[in-house]
């Protein structure tokens, strides 16, 4: 039987499915085929992570469903475009995600290109529009939040370094790697996480908590990601793995080990399980996600 | 001698380039790269022509000017990440812009890509800094309206056209031009110039004055542009010409002819002067701006 943890990831996945459709509306005329791709790239699935973290968050401030659902739409249209970029053949070169396709083996590099920067560019529509919250304050806050952690000093520098240290023009160490991570995954999480915040007007110290929690996530979550690279299956994660271990790239388990990176990341779980203590039962939920990202198999 | 035109475009250039300088800062640290790229692609020069625009539609409305030019930049941030992804080998292949190496040539495409990434993003943090504007909704305004310009609906829609176009997979005529155009290339011009009325909260008598008028001076812009690519010199361009013929790529020249293609830039000059008569004098260095467009060299 499925957890009550599953059951509420399952339905704000179900929900953000609904928001994307209606926010990436099909068009007519000759530029439609970018806009398939737009569609193609964030709505084909994926466990949607960040949107349920933008909910679970608002729920601590009561924030309305509606508003929630469509920052996490944004959301996801910004991860779903650092896939798209980050699979490319100029950078990451894979052929496979989710077990489909990528987005330029199914359209081509023109097409992925332009449908990345479309859904950049239509993530920040969404937040400015007043779907997102009816102040204009708020979106603004929330705007400039996404855009710093999508900048150069977020995830398109932390994917520059990840770039870099494939190529072997950078060899990373352990503080090198957890500061890669923490722009190219945790930025967005982070955001995710804050974004309740923003969107309830948040005081000091629920802010702090959640910014912490969001830091001990990303970090644990990416440890798990080098995890399933060296433990998993093609099958179970859609996409090939072993790749780190070919590249010899630097990962938390390539300095670590495998076993020091398990406890490590339990540690980081504990620590943002730990952070929430000031809301209460009320945090459960981000709680359980915490759990989660130790224990997922994709 | 300059004209007063020339004076104030230099001028808005030179004080455009200081706040880009200003806007990117260099960083240390690995990811150092897609900085360094980013301020080259923005750096490198230009007419800025699109922030002129932005600064004079601004002083229409006794806009501060400082204000003005960060949104300017905040164009130009745009319109480079635009040229860096158009030169990139999937989309135009292009080797030369302004007479320099394109960005994936200095660099290489991964970096290209991440600095137009990177650039697109700046450009709403910029908007959403209060540097922009005090008030949050005059900010959110011009965050809304620069993603439109910017998305399916305007650049990236144009751009998937004219990829589709010169791979042959679409034959345009003249409307289906003139829309590619509009999304291209007018869409952003169509945002620098009405940048000024919202930042200076202008009534809707000179919002719909300016809207008519940058889509007049968009035009004329994109077909003097197809006349200056059969009739210009590579060293006078600082780009290959006679692409449009080679690639038997449909333009406004190729469907009406030099001649006509000039009359009919002509007459959108005369209109787009005429559109501005609600300011009377006032807007005399706009004017100017369209009969700049319909006899530059480059």
């Amino acid at each position: 039987m499925a957890s009550l943890f599953e059951t509420k990831l399952a339905e704000t996945a179900a929900a953000v499915q609904v928001r994307l459709d209606q926010l990436l509306p099909m068009v007519d005329g000759p530029e439609a085929q970018v806009v398939a791709a737009m569609r193609l790239a964030c709505l084909a699935g994926g466990k949607r992570l960040r949107p349920f973290l933008v909910a679970e968050s608002s729920a601590l401030f009561q924030v309305p469903r509606e508003r929630a659902l469509t920052v996490g739409a944004a959301v996801e249209m910004l991860h779903s475009y650092s896939l798209v970029h980050d699979d490319l053949p100029a950078m990451d070169d894979s052929d496979l995600r989710r077990g489909q396709p990528t987005l330029h083996k199914t359209y081509d590099e023109a097409t992925a290109i332009l449908a990345g920067d479309g859904l950049l560019t239509e993530a920040f529509q969404v937040l400015a529009s007043p779907e997102s919250h009816p102040d204009p304050a708020i979106r603004i806050e929330l705007t400039a939040a996404l855009a710093r952690a999508a900048g150069a000093a977020g995830m398109v520098g932390g994917q520059m370094i990840d770039v870099a240290a494939d190529r072997g023009a950078l060899r990373l160490d352990l503080p090198g790697i957890t500061r890669l991570q923490a722009l190219k995954t945790g930025a967005l999480m982070g955001f995710s996480v804050m974004a309740g915040a923003i969107l309830g007007c948040a005081g000091k110290p629920e802010r702090t908590a959640l910014e912490d929690y969001a830091a001990d996530l990303g970090l644990a979550f990416q440890i798990r990601d080098d995890l399933l690279d060296c433990e998993g299956t093609a099958s179970e994660l859609g996409k090939p793995v072993g790749q780190d271990k070919t590249l010899q790239k630097a990962t938390f388990v390539s300095l670590l080990g495998a076993e020091e990176a398990r406890k490590k990341a339990a540690l980081l779980v504990d620590s943002a399980v730990a952070r929430l203590d000031i809301f209460a039962e009320k945090a459960d939920l981000l709680r359980q996600a915490a759990l989660f990202v130790l224990e997922r198999r994709l």
